[in-house]
């Protein structure tokens, strides 16, 4: 293959790549908005599973292997390639997070309203712009995106604490909303979850864009190693 | 780089996988007998963080990159080393989720025992013992074993579904109990993502040793690429 037809494949790899987390952001979305709305049947919808994203995840996997057996590689195209099933393997599991969210949801439009949703909205909006904004740093190679992405997982880990005090404090006071509280509290882990996702996906892409930097690899010794 | 070396330095990446597993399980391990015996001590260790796990993670994605550097690795050999890949980050997370239950652990130590503890040491020796055998199958290519992880993982689940009902019932009987049972419930779901870690690595060990089968590869397509 030459360096022509490798640079259009790498492309269109990263076009899956942003295809895939712009599926699951949806699925997210999705998930909230119904628990927002209590509509069950949107919620049901991306309770039932993801057979979408998986097989977009066997594809994206696909390009990869076959990219990597491609001969002599350059050092920066492997960090490439190895971050992209990394960041694959990222985005499916942020897919299953929208999935456990629609469980929790269900779960919750069956019962009363707890209190209005204020943080759960705010996280889940924060955990998507993550998720989007982690995907372009790995596509554009921007770490300055990257950076702003880790910095905000430590905002989402605060709304989620905050909101456990809360919670923890209805709890407290009538037994009766335990369920659903503990519901949310769920929902909000899960939000954390894709927010940490998103967060592993950013150092990925800060770990390709500066490999000295962020994790003390040698370019040098891998570039060394390449000769074979 | 002839095959004998070739070869000798899969061999040591696998090395370097069983000790990651080990330490990590170890990590697990005591954050649950801590919390088991009560021990601060012993907790506190392996809340204060996992510096060695993260040293050798990155040794490990080091040895991978250097390996796929290597000119015309075979179809078999790419996927075994993009698989470890993989099986680094799910056992660096399991490493992650040793020091949640840590932190979880240290909080419900400072406070009455609410129940002997019986669900969760049963949980966590499942999931101990399924990231063990999840290496071993990709260590010794035994799918049979790598499958028998897959099915225990639905055990875990049942068992942490389980243990939430019970615990839920403790918090409705008496608000007093809310604190720790959430604790409690929160170092079940750490339990639950180290199998499910240890389920990702099975899969990961049943897709390089039966790529047809379990993911719907086609071994000739990407025999066909390796030529460039």
């Amino acid at each position: 293959m030459e360096r022509h037809h490798f640079e259009e494949e790498l492309q269109a790899l990263k076009s899956r790549l942003l295809s895939m987390a712009a599926l699951v952001e949806e699925r997210v979305h999705r998930a909230i908005q119904g628990l927002i709305e209590r509509r069950a049947e949107v919620v049901q919808e991306v309770a039932v599973g993801d057979k979408e994203v998986n097989e977009l995840q066997i594809d994206i996997d696909d390009r990869c292997l076959k990219l990597l057996a491609l001969q002599n590689p350059m050092a920066s195209d492997l960090r490439l390639i190895t971050a992209a099933m990394k960041i694959n393997a990222d985005l499916e599991r942020i897919g299953d997070q929208a999935v456990n969210i629609a469980e929790h949801a269900l779960r919750l439009i069956r019962l009363p309203l707890l209190k209005p949703l204020i943080d759960i909205p705010r996280m889940a909006e924060m955990a998507e712009r993550m998720t989007r904004d982690s995907l372009d740093a790995f596509v554009r190679k921007d770490a300055a995106i990257a950076r702003s992405v880790l910095t905000r997982d430590d905002e989402v880990d605060e709304l989620k604490d905050q909101l456990f005090r809360e919670l923890l404090t209805y709890m407290m006071a009538d037994p009766g909303t335990i369920e659903r509280a503990l519901a949310l509290i769920l929902v909000s882990r899960s939000l954390e979850r894709i927010a940490d996702h998103a967060t592993n996906i950013a150092e990925d892409a800060i770990f390709i864009i500066e490999a000295k930097d962020v994790r003390h690899h040698h370019e040098e010794t891998l570039a060394a190693g390449s000769g074979g």
